[in-house]
């Protein structure tokens, strides 16, 4: 295989394998030469709002494409745009580390108060309270994939516990099912929800799940917004707290009453897109690019071409 | 050995081994017969400001006491009013869980912006801005005692790189020694400082150390404040970051430059007291007592009667 490629990084660029010409392309106004290109890496926009779809509308005007690439673990907005015999590939994984890093953040932010302190600091106020820990607390991960995993490996030297949820059960695993989660709810401290939204996880936390949480136990949503069930939360009035870094709607708009929930902190998704993101996309791209310049199988295939 | 005990919490009561009569004290008024005290937990009080002396005054007045218990690690505070005679423990290791917790609070604080999404929320602002991991980092841990290894156990599964240094290197260990630190200061990211106050380590990260630290990085004091000198942090204007849960002076003053200090995150010396500490403190209390009773060594032994 081999051929051209496009890609987003100069890292890439400069590592492309033997075999690959590979040009830059960061999203905007397109090469004007598109004939050739077998790989398009489709650039990454933290901020899709703010940019039109270009990167993608050009994908019909590649009569040679084989592989289309994204770095996103979704790809569900791509479908619409991508041709017949040519290949598509995510980018599931490369998220893992900056989402599970933030759970934690948004664990601990709960746990101990740290909200409060910058609140606090902002009016010079040096008042302690006691203060909740994350030793000793039960976890249960609802939606135990990769990033599921990638949490559990963080929480477990807190000296927690934690219990593994999926869609189904997988028992070589100590993985419970769905279906076992209201029993799992009464003995949970923190419950962590990072399922994909489908249309049978949509609204997966509401009314009747909180009813069956213990008072001050805490829900984090680093998934999608809709998986919680936004009225709900605001019902439970801070008997049961919540930190979320999404939220329904998203964006949450000024005066929404989340806002100002008793118990809720709030972060504007940015779980997955930190720092951490980056040289793990570019160790991928790489890895890839030299997977199709040698003919061998690619990894992350959503769909075969 | 056993006889008569005075403890602080009805576990440790209602758990006194064979041959041991256990009475609660959680300071304040003293019971009024001391007489055949030969164990005496002193009452553990977050908040020393607000309480009299009188649970170290009466320990004069126990004419049988062998074992003074403390529950902290300090231990400095007691030793005026220690007789000869009393073996002193302390309660090294049980803040270490709290404490490490909090160290990771702080850095993904300050690596994920949680202060900034705490002022944000009240202001009903959604807005994202580019993020800081804590994967990929170079964290420097000054003080590899048990909080230290605490602190690295939990930062690991961040994909994180953790260098050890104490007062004097131990090889074998892969802990350096403190003249090293300068060394070692250009290729960290983080630092953490968790080393005891000392007469040699007072301003251990003063003028000099700033300088030797990369543009962004971290300071993280779950020591004591008066490790890090305070004129130094200012004189940085935001160049070097910062997350303190202690300070020089302490508590921080209204008005004092510190608190708003560009790139610096404060917390009111919450760090090893939260709800962790508790059952940890218990379980050792009951297994002190039970090894008193037995006659056998008794553990964390800082001075022998």
């Amino acid at each position: 295989m081999g051929g051209r490629a496009l890609v987003q990084w100069e890292q890439n660029r400069r590592n492309a394998p033997e075999g690959v010409e590979a040009d830059l392309y960061a999203g905007g106004s397109a090469p004007r030469d598109l004939a050739g290109i077998g790989f398009y890496q489709l650039p990454y926009m933290p901020s899709m709002a703010a940019v039109s779809d270009e990167h993608l509308e050009i994908i019909p005007r590649m009569p040679d494409l084989r592989v289309l690439q994204l770095v996103s673990a979704g790809y569900e907005h791509v479908l619409p745009y991508l041709p017949d015999g040519v290949t598509l590939c995510n980018g599931r994984g490369l998220h893992d580390a900056s989402t599970a890093e933030h759970a934690l953040g948004l664990i601990l932010a709960a746990q101990r108060d740290l909200p409060r302190w910058a609140l606090d600091q902002r009016e010079h106020r040096w008042a302690a309270v006691p203060q909740r820990s994350l030793a000793d607390q039960r976890v249960v991960i609802v939606g135990y994939g990769s990033i599921g995993r990638a949490i559990e490996a963080r929480l477990l030297p807190f000296e927690t516990e934690v219990v593994r949820v999926a869609s189904r059960p997988r028992p070589d695993e100590g993985v419970h099912g769905v279906a076992e989660l209201d029993g799992l709810l009464p003995g949970a401290d923190v419950v962590v929800l990072v399922t994909p939204l489908t249309e049978s996880t949509r609204g997966l936390f509401g009314a009747s799940r909180f009813a069956l949480l213990r008072d001050d136990a805490l829900v984090v949503n680093v998934g999608r917004g809709a998986l919680l069930d936004t009225d709900a939360l605001l019902a439970q009035k801070g008997r049961v707290r919540a930190a979320l870094d999404v939220t329904d709607p998203e964006p949450l708009p000024p005066g929404h009453p989340l806002w100002d929930a008793p118990g809720v902190y709030i972060t504007p998704h940015v779980g997955g897109g930190s720092a951490a993101f980056h040289p793990r996309a570019r160790a991928f791209v790489d890895a890839q690019l030299a997977r199709w310049a040698a003919g061998e199988p690619l990894a992350n295939v959503v769909r075969e071409g």
